[in-house]
């Protein structure tokens, strides 16, 4: 099949499936979601995967057989040269061999990588990192995951799990669980202390904007807060974006990279005045000083950055 | 000239330039050691460098047109392809192009590397990372220094300036100065700590190790208090240990990479201890849990390191 044709793109994730046809330029013709339902087993998952991609190809008004293949964004650690999940603890997979199970069923070539990565191949193939060749991704969201970009390929490391930058240290002084940009900075982090401080007294319209129900603060009550001028919300925000920075400071320093591309729900949901906050402690911690001009820029593919570079991953591998 | 000619492999610091004649097998045939006189000025160091180059040549009873070539290990940022010494704080130089001028003095090819690049290509071809083709070396002394090999190859980064873990964030929430690995762990930050310590009176064998002169605290004399049993020394080196374990993590986790091998200055002196309590706070901080088994090891090469390397590099860019 040429890598012209239509490819799809699937970001597979522990709530929600999502196929999108996306054409050689990177646009999205059509896209299909469903519930993952991981609970009923492997088998039931690749069966929802299958009838989602035949949908979002319906959806195109094409057929299967003129798709040029499947690329899963998967969570977890993949094996992206054999084709398997190593370990999915969302998904409770292990070494599944998915895009030979998924081939099979939809007589289809289908490759696999890691959902992060695959996001992060998104915006360097048509997103906010386009003119990179050496990128970090970065996405905030209920955790914080990373994909690298080095000398132009994606960057899976020996063990397949390069990339988790929610899990290094940023305060290695701090009690035990509480040492990891995830456990920092992330949406479910920014959360938990929000409630703990409005639980403490401390003035906020949360209580308000949730109804009194402070286990509903997801990133679209935290948008509104910010937008009401709260500033309790306004500063654990930047509390977090602090740490985000601080972790693009490091990886830039480490790497010598000149950009990194920041999304996920809690960025996209706080917009503008994140990034900037983020930048600036970017700034403020990375070396050597050369490195303080580097790119710092806002996802600009939003929720489809994992349909869009599983589907250009695809086209690379199997057109 | 063929591959398996010698090659020299040069170390220039700030302080001092040691040249080394390094055979097929990266055996040192000989090696010669000149202080760099950095305030001389460029070309009195390029002087110093030649003469150091001929004496080692000399020693090992060869000729200058028998070496294959030179490479040079220097600090700070540097262009490999270009062969010039971007900027390097030690030494005061800019946009030096010390390749092409030394290999002008000496008429034969000279390549230039980053000095803790080459001490980690050397670890990495000869010493205790010789199994992998993906390791980050990591370099504790004065300040601290790292090396990254992905793929077999040495990684530079889009600025050339890669490895630089000293300056990446272990504490974000300490104050400005105190947030870095080398401003915790570094041999400096060791010796200060001390010197505090025991000027508020903690107790310790050091003030009689120093002859009273606290500022004498280098790794010789850590190396007797922890002979001694000197508790509060190795206290302090612990908690150096553990950054170093924790910034191994971190790298370890985002580059998803098999070995580390720790050397320099501070950590040959204290030598086993120091390397267990490293690989404890590795352990406790690395994801996913598989890299747990991560190799992490001492350097073999110690102060040869670097020449090894840089001789190992000039062998393959110019042989």
């Amino acid at each position: 099949m040429s890598k012209d044709a239509l490819f799809v793109g699937v970001d597979l994730g522990g709530t929600n499936v999502t196929a999108g046809v996306v054409d050689a330029s990177h646009q999205v013709v059509a896209r299909e979601k469903k519930k993952t339902k991981a609970e009923r087993g492997e088998e039931q998952v690749v069966q929802r995967i299958a009838k989602c991609v035949r949908a979002a190809i319906d959806a195109a008004g094409c057929k299967l057989d003129e798709i040029g293949g499947v690329c899963i964004g998967a969570p977890g650690a993949i094996d992206q040269n054999k084709g398997e999940v190593i370990n999915a603890v969302n998904l409770r997979w292990n070494d599944y061999p998915l895009a030979q199970i998924l081939s099979d069923e939809l007589k289809r070539p289908v490759t696999l990588d890691n959902d992060v990565n695959v996001g992060t191949w998104g915006e360097h193939v048509a997103g906010a990192g386009k003119e990179f060749n050496d990128m970090l991704g970065i996405f905030v969201g209920t955790g914080i995951g990373g994909g690298l970009v080095l000398g132009g390929k994606l960057y899976h490391g020996f063990h397949h799990t390069a990339g988790e930058i929610g899990h290094t240290v940023l305060n290695a002084d701090a009690p035990l669980g509480y040492r990891t940009l995830e456990k920092r900075a992330s949406r479910t982090a920014v959360a938990n202390t929000l409630k703990a401080l409005v639980l403490a007294n401390y003035e906020s319209a949360l209580p308000e904007l949730t109804d009194g129900d402070l286990d509903t603060i997801r990133s679209g009550v935290l948008r509104d807060a910010v937008g009401a001028g709260d500033a309790l919300t306004i500063e654990v925000l930047r509390q977090s974006a602090y740490y985000v920075g601080v972790a693009i400071a490091n990886t830039l320093t480490l790497l010598s990279l000149p950009c990194a591309v920041v999304g996920g729900g809690l960025t996209e949901a706080v917009g503008e005045p994140y990034l900037e906050w983020v930048t600036d402690a970017f700034r403020k911690h990375v070396f050597p000083k050369t490195l303080q001009s580097c790119t710092i820029a806002a996802s600009t593919l939003g929720d489809d950055a994992g349909v869009v570079g599983a589907a250009a991953l695809a086209r690379e591998r199997l057109g």
